[in-house]
């Protein structure tokens, strides 16, 4: 095995921005992305309606629906004028209001989080993402209502936040780096722009335009206007979205306003928390950290990725999006550079990010811990948006390898393969008797939960699952260039050179790298298809050779390799195919010696694929179990790859009633690797008095030959709780 | 090298009680321990004087001498009676009150932590200690006056916390299971024993015996007595040492209530909680985690050592304490459970206990974390006294093993050389960078402290290297055997078969095994001389042949090897002489590969010393320095033991000016290891972008053989800031 990275070395990219094909442009039809997207949409959409309807019996109450209709009773009532702010009565982490009778919410108060509002937006969106691929018109129908009610509680002004809305309008805007006013504008405006792509139905996007307007006057550049920007980023690549959608310049001015305002001096945060502290007046007044939410310096000077990894993902997506639409250097070079930082120093070979549960935040450079991960879904999904819109900038390989594996890994790791219970912490390595016992991972939980209070990852892994179409392909501005990104089965269409294209694709990812593009067209047209050459085909010339087009043969079709992809280009006929086969070779990875946690360890990937052992199948003590690496290595066949029928179930609850998934079988590829075991000491358990001694003098540790099971990581925890590792030790 | 274990296997041990000499007929004269001695003596005993009388400029006050001279005025004036309970402002933590204007504390008020008088009992402990040794006129006489201070403070019934006496009487005894007047009570006999046991003095000593009383009264087993017990253990075992030192069954009677009740149904603790709960009563009102107080079942029920660990190791010091001078056959058993779990299962190899900031607690069975360890410096002295009281119930090796490893690694580490500061975690891995960064190790400071508000560590360093000389020798109850269970250069005087017996030592440990023994006597006497035979010298056969008595050859002197001593007895002349020179091999040691943090690593120990790696003599990133287990496996005396003059002073202090150490010059023993290291990537840094990326298909790391400097554990830290480890990877 040569010892070539995972992802490409950086390479100094051509620019050629590219944008996404449109949601009802591409279908997806492989078992693989098919089988989620039905799960997403005949499990999850139902079950998040239910939940922000307050009707999941056992879950805790959303209020989002509640809260619409709280704020649209008011606004009928015109008694939203004039009320003064008075917090909620805070309840649970010093943010989220909770009724004093759970049986009884008061009709008239806001209830929940701050953010509580985006649980409609977020669901909204996947609902309208559906809705492009798979007609319904019930859902349709319950979607228009949920639409009216909270167009109802949208201020005449066109502001629309139940928060200020039923706590008092005075205090708007006040604390923007707590509260998420333009967080809630932000998901608002994704939700609005997937309804209206999925069902042409503009009511919900005209109240985001609405509520945009209104921010849009109120912060701004011009004297008189507001300096502040988001606590929580979105509203900045929701902005640009906009933007693109509408033509309208003065959403990509808002979005660059926010992006470029961030962290300069005077700190609108610093301002703000200072006033708060003359006026005596706090709202949520915990100690303010600027760096938690990307705010200690301007965003052109940070150079490493910090804080929040949500908001950082968020952040640098919008920022990478705006940088395309305004075509600023000095904007791109930034994303490169955190782009670096995060890809060279803080991702884990999970695809996920943000190694700390404290902040929910990225770590030091090098610091990527496997049981105290904290690797929320949301995060790892913002790193999927943030590399697309790398690609939009410019085609670099690298990029799609990245944004491949947080959606191969993490990103489906988050939900149960029964699409009925979440994870929002994704460790490598889990001990399960050290959640229960130990504050250190007490964040960490070894099986899916069915709902959080704070439920943002269930939806946004929703949100994402079903316009993952949306990351397979772009076309080039001028329309002369399709690049597919992402290899799976499905149709996509484009116009390009002129032409109305189509190309059919045929793919058995991510079991096997073998598939083929058929090009479809009414009468030959000259353009490029350009088609990624995956990391983990080994080398840039392996991939390379492992595609082809069939006009290559006669000089009709010229190839050019750059930045890891493929270009094809020349006249095309109806019926040319692209054919590839990439190798798909099981890749023992080792990490920088630099990652502390990962010394001494191996994990094995295979194409997009991160594989783990979990204790089914591998037995207690996975710490014990050694990949057996010189084996591996003198013969890397050694490793095999099992196609094979994995079969979920609850094989164990938890105390709490977490961790059931249903019966149901899904086609996946297990590895079985040349392993060893050092036996557990006799007597080395919790029942049982101990015989071998805590210490002893060293001898190289007995090895019992065993095979190692591996299992794709996204299939972890679904047979009950047990440990699990990705590292295996060497 | 054998594969023996550090210390000796469980042993059915025969009882033979014994118990400590007084202070008074041992002196230490070693190089070693006299130069410990001298520095709590002439450097931690003033600090802690003026500490205790807020007199250490950049330190938080104490207040401790302040709340007794409130109370001895209030007392004066008459004013306790009928004053009802108001708690104070607390202002830290939820129970440390501070005075609004800190330049000008209330005269009347109380200030502190709730255990604030106990700094004047730690400190008059360690005075009365010192005196023992080195009579010092100027420091009785400020001891006396401190004393008439706490004297006047008590309270005509014999009462004596300035907490309760001056916030209101009528709450004391209220809320046993956070406040701590029965660990103030249990400080103060202790403190009075010493100043007694120094001086001869007992005016200290009446008054705690008057407060003993008190409580005597207070709590117990008849109608209308109160059913508590110490919510912070150590009454226990300080109240059976004043049964002892007075004879008066009483104290050994209410020693025994507070252990026989720990624990029992109905829990007193829950009790508490829901009369205060009933009563709207509040002080500190936190959860309350039975666990963390040893208080969730009955003692002789508990099979694991959990919860806080200086709680925890205080409690069964008492247990031992209490089971040796009732001789309860079940108590022993329990304190035999708990040692074997403690030794088995949650010892550092540093001689620390506690695994966990969570609680400052022992964490679950195996869990010893190098990094992220408690290992509170406190509780390695708690493991010292459990194992004296234990060696005190049976001698067998392995209890004083344990203790030796405490003394000379935890607890010296916690005190730099120069003796002005002081650590309260020992992490057995330190990452300066991650302590900066990091709230997971957020706890762990790379670098001593010149003082803590909750200053239990330093005084307590100071009270046992002060009283060292305890833990080296137990005569047994019939006076018919001497033990010897640690080496130190010095004078021991006992009477043994009815003779005035002196021993005079000679030891070079601990650096060599060497040393001897000259028995001075007037006229021949019949007793027996036992001498531990170190768990580290390789093998019990082996310690037992380099030791020998000069009757032997003779057949004057007879022989027998039990329970790892050696038993010489016979009729001893003067100048009679044990001699002993015990292999001392540097001895790479692993953990039970149920530990997972040590998975892949070794420590080295010599003798009583662990050695660890300082990045100092070692370069930085530690975690890539790897023993070459094979080559020292080969030849084990690969591994060079070299004596050197340790050079301590301030090569960095950090940010709040901590970590400054005099430039003082200590005699040890460094060991030099044959080691190799993994090379630092290129660029990979803080400063600089990686090359290097951040996973990598595996190949054997590149070996650059370096050698290993290893320094004592317990001198760690004295040359400022630095990566610290004491296991290395293999």
């Amino acid at each position: 095995m040569s010892t070539e990275s995972t992802f490409a070395q950086p390479i100094q990219a051509t620019q050629q921005h590219s944008k996404p094909l449109a949601l009802r442009d591409v279908t997806v039809t492989d078992a693989f992305w098919h089988t989620e997207q039905e799960l997403v949409r005949t499990a999850v959409i139902p079950f998040q309606w239910n939940a922000l309807n307050d009707n999941v019996p056992g879950a805790a109450p959303s209020y989002c629906m509640h809260n619409f209709k709280a704020a649209a009773a008011q606004n009928a009532r015109k008694s939203t004028e004039g009320k003064k702010f008075v917090p909620p009565a805070y309840t649970y982490r010093g943010f989220e209001a909770k009724p004093e009778d759970p049986a009884n919410p008061d009709p008239d108060k806001f209830y929940g989080f701050v953010f509580q509002d985006t649980d409609f937006s977020k669901w909204i969106e996947a609902v309208g993402y559906s809705l492009t691929q798979h007609p319904d018109a019930e859902l349709e129908a319950t979607a228009d209502k949920a639409i009216d009610i909270v167009c109802a509680a949208q201020l005449d002004n066109g502001y629309l936040d139940t928060y200020y809305i039923l706590n008092g309008m005075d205090r708007a805007f006040h604390n923007l780096r707590w509260h998420h006013e333009l967080y809630c504008l932000g998901h608002l405006i994704e939700g609005a722009i997937a309804y209206y792509e999925g069902t042409g139905k503009d009511k919900l996007l005209k109240a985001a335009e609405r509520f945009a307007d209104y921010v849009g006057e109120y912060f701004g550049p011009n004297p008189g206007q507001c300096k502040g920007y988001p606590g929580h980023e979105i509203a900045e690549m929701a902005l640009a979205r906009l933007a693109d959608l509408t033509g309208e310049k003065k959403y990509l001015d808002l979005a660059k306003f926010f992006i470029d305002e961030r962290g300069t001096e005077p700190n609108y945060f610093r301002y703000e928390g200072e006033r708060d502290k003359e006026d005596g007046y706090t709202d949520t007044n915990w100690e303010f950290d600027y760096d938690y939410t990307q705010a200690g310096e301007p965003v052109r000077d940070q150079k490493e990725a910090i804080g929040h990894a949500v908001r950082a993902g968020y952040l640098y997506s919008g920022m990478a999006a705006v940088a395309k639409l305004t075509d600023d250097p000095s904007l791109v070079k930034a994303c490169e550079t955190l782009w670096r930082n995060i890809v060279d120093k803080k991702l884990y070979i999970t695809g996920g990010i943000g190694g700390t549960v404290d902040g929910e935040a990225f770590s030091y450079d090098y610091d990527l811990p496997n049981d105290s991960a904290y690797s929320e879904s949301c995060a790892a999904i913002s790193l999927a948006f943030f590399a697309r819109r790398m690609l939009e900038i410019a085609p670099v390989a690298e990029y799609a390898d990245v944004m491949e594996q947080a959606l191969y890994n993490t990103t489906l790791a988050g939900m149960a393969l029964d699409g009925k219970s979440f994870f929002y912490v994704n460790p490598l390595e889990v001990n399960p008797y050290a959640c229960h016992k130990d504050s250190r991972v007490r964040h960490v939980k070894p099986v899916r939960q069915k709902w959080f209070g704070c439920a943002c990852c269930p939806p946004n892994i929703a949100r994402i699952v079903e316009s993952v179409q949306e990351y397979a392909y772009t076309v080039s501005n001028d329309a002369s260039t399709l690049f597919t990104h992402l290899y799976m089965g499905g149709v996509a269409r484009a116009t390009l050179g002129g032409a109305e294209v189509t190309l059919d694709v045929a793919a058995n990812l991510p079991w096997k790298g073998d598939g083929a593009a058929t090009v479809r067209l009414g009468s030959p047209a000259t353009f490029t298809l350009a088609f990624r050459l995956p990391g983990w085909a080994g080398s840039v010339d392996a991939a390379a050779a492992a595609i082809s087009a069939s006009g290559e043969a006669d000089g009709r079709i010229s190839r050019e390799v750059r930045d890891g992809y493929v270009y094809f280009t020349g006249e095309w006929h109806d019926g040319d195919e692209v054919a590839f086969d990439f190798p798909m070779p099981v890749r023992m990875m080792k990490a920088n010696p630099m990652v502390r946690e990962d010394a001494g360890r191996v994990a094995f990937v295979r194409g997009p694929i991160t594989f783990c052992a979990e204790e089914r199948d591998n037995g207690a003590n996975l710490h014990l179990l050694h990949a057996d690496v010189a084996a591996i290595l003198a013969d890397p066949s050694s490793v095999k790859v099992v196609p094979f029928a994995f079969h979920a179930g609850a094989a164990g609850i938890d105390e709490k009633g977490q961790g059931e998934v249903d019966d149901v079988t899904r086609d996946m590829v297990r590895l079985e690797v040349p392993a060893w075991r050092e036996p557990v000491p006799e007597g080395a358990n919790a029942e049982s008095p101990a015989f071998a001694p805590l210490y002893a003098e060293y001898a190289p540790a007995k090895r019992e030959p065993v095979t190692a099971t591996l299992i794709p990581y996204f299939a972890w925890a679904n047979r009950g709780e047990n440990e699990m590792t990705v590292f295996l030790h060497d």
